[in-house]
């Protein structure tokens, strides 16, 4: 399946096998760079996958060899040299594309080889987890482009690396080698090159292999139980525990008491 | 001193030596997997010791080579197979006691050795330090028993180690070694099985060594201080500073400009 | 140019070199223990520089090869043996100048050799960046002077390193050298002592690099989006890309387009 239509020149394929999508960023000879094309078919595909129940993960990677250079600098002059166009670039065609990956209740895997810079590591700070090939580079350089990082962006970095990491990114702006990443806790885990893909299998393997509706819960909760938010409603805590009485929990359990393998029906 | 009655085979026992306490949990031959009476002990154990201005320290240790292979899932049948059990299980037994650890007002270590998983690792994670022997195992793999992580439960592994390493921990349900631990965040330190006793010594050794008074407030102001919290009010800020014409305030500052070391009596 | 009296032997003091100040603490033969005058000229030099628009980049060093040991110490018993001259030492004279140093709108550098304790890892904490030789060593070693960190103090280390890398420092009281400050997110990056010129002056290089406005933007709103501030108005929102018709942000995007290094003149 590609959504959309060619865009600039790049585009967004959604792959399915099984429970599992794959979301491959693709813009051929431009290192995935993202267009505004690129960014709305990335909102879209991930509208459609959270909808999806019966899916159990979601990898998102680039095609050949990067994950993504970033934003296209290309379109700037065209669509973002006022306020304006700033303002529709970065609210109504970024933010909601990162929103959309945030929000998705499936588990999300960003799998990163080659260049993940400015957008693509936007992208990346957005997935629940970050498996990375050695030699992946990282940064946001966009101090020497003139402006600074657009809120609804920088929100995605800070959760996941806090103020120091995020400043440092953004003040220097140095790229920087996978191994730094990983101790800057940008990363979940980073193999060698020729592991990729079996990390990337062993990685979505273990994702399936758990109760669909557990790991919905446990993203919810892990937002909403965020710094600075309400407490959690009495309701709330009910809804919490309805599982119960569900076949998933009672198989998981059972399945662990009688020594074999859980199989879940995702109820 | 052992609180309560044998439950399922499990027991929290309590020991002091001078002004540092010892709770253990037991339970042999099951890794020290915890019972509902376990849970139940160990609140009751921690409401007594914070109650104790005499204690200067209190650690957390587990018997027979293991820290804690979590809740004991053998009376999951039993006790929370339906929404109300689960309810009470996780609200009315688990989080008081985590709540017991973590708002205790003395300096609390966990000393890890073996399994610390699941319900182990939201014991550690509510401790103010985490020493562990460097062939310690960590997870929480209960995606595989078809439930999430109970709020009350997470709050104290996303304050631990923050949203990334919660998730990764609760949707890939891997269990991970001691130096993996150390790089999430999960560990203060880790030493070779051999010095665990000697570390463990030591550290308590550094804990005793400080003004009690002065650790109480550290810990309460690092928790009031949290993301998300009031702004302080004048009457607590004053009551920040009446320390200043305290004896274990005085003695600290004279004892370092004379060169010796400080005698608190914990006033 | 020097800022204020001698104090009791120390001062600040502030050079400037083309767009680079450099705030020295300096207090001979006490390892630059701060003085109530020394904090007090901290607060004021901050003061100044922030109002400085020509500026694109604050160091901060210790003269004579050490950072800072701390508050001095020897003050103590004159100035802050009650509860008045406590509040009075920490809300009047600590707490603003490491506010001061907190809300500077320009990239602030930590330059971090021998000792960087108490008072001294309290305002490294609140620099932007912190760079050090690798022979440093860190810690807040007040547990044995009888008296908690002040709230104000705590706030700095809470945001750069969490709660119990925070509590393990104040608990334990023990010093620790420049491998562990790293591994503990205390430090931005170490280098062997021979080289710590040279990679200051490459920090500064790529401070100075980027475009002056979006480094503050970037700190304002790395700021402002922190855990638990409410939500972003329109307002502030359309603020944020008030910077796209200004001559920075199109210099910078058509010198990358261009191939060119940018020429920013902080509009």
């Amino acid at each position: 399946m590609a959504i959309g239509q060619q865009g600039a020149g790049g585009r967004i394929h959604v792959q399915r096998a099984a429970a599992v999508a794959t979301v491959l960023l693709d813009h051929p000879g431009r290192m995935n760079a993202i267009t505004v094309s690129m960014w709305r078919e990335l909102a879209q595909a991930f509208a459609a996958l959270s909808a999806d129940a019966d899916l159990r993960c979601i990898v998102v990677r680039g095609a050949g060899g990067h994950f993504a250079a970033g934003a296209d600098i290309r379109e700037f002059p065209q669509v973002r040299f006022d306020p304006e166009g700033a303002q529709a670039y970065h609210r109504q065609t970024i933010a909601p594309a990162l929103q959309a990956i945030a929000r998705c209740p499936h588990p999300v895997l960003a799998v990163i080889e080659g260049v993940c810079v400015g957008g693509g590591l936007e992208i990346a700070s957005v997935c629940d987890l970050r498996l990375a090939a050695n030699d992946a580079r990282f940064g946001a350089p966009i101090n020497r482009l003139g402006f600074p990082m657009a809120p609804d962006e920088m929100r995605g970095l800070l959760a996941l690396a806090g103020r120091a990491v995020t400043l440092e990114i953004l003040l220097e702006g140095r790229v920087f080698d996978a191994q730094e990443a990983l101790s800057k806790g940008l990363l979940t885990r980073i193999v060698e090159v020729a592991e990729l893909e079996s990390e990337q299998a062993a990685t979505v393997a273990r994702l399936c292999a758990g109760a669909p509706q557990a790991a919905r819960w446990n993203k919810h909760m892990a937002t909403r139980l965020g710094a600075g938010k309400p407490p959690l409603t009495d309701a709330e805590l009910q809804a919490c525990f309805a599982y119960a009485s569900g076949p998933d929990h009672q198989e998981g359990v059972r399945a662990f008491l009688e020594g074999r393998p859980p199989v879940f029906k995702g109820e």
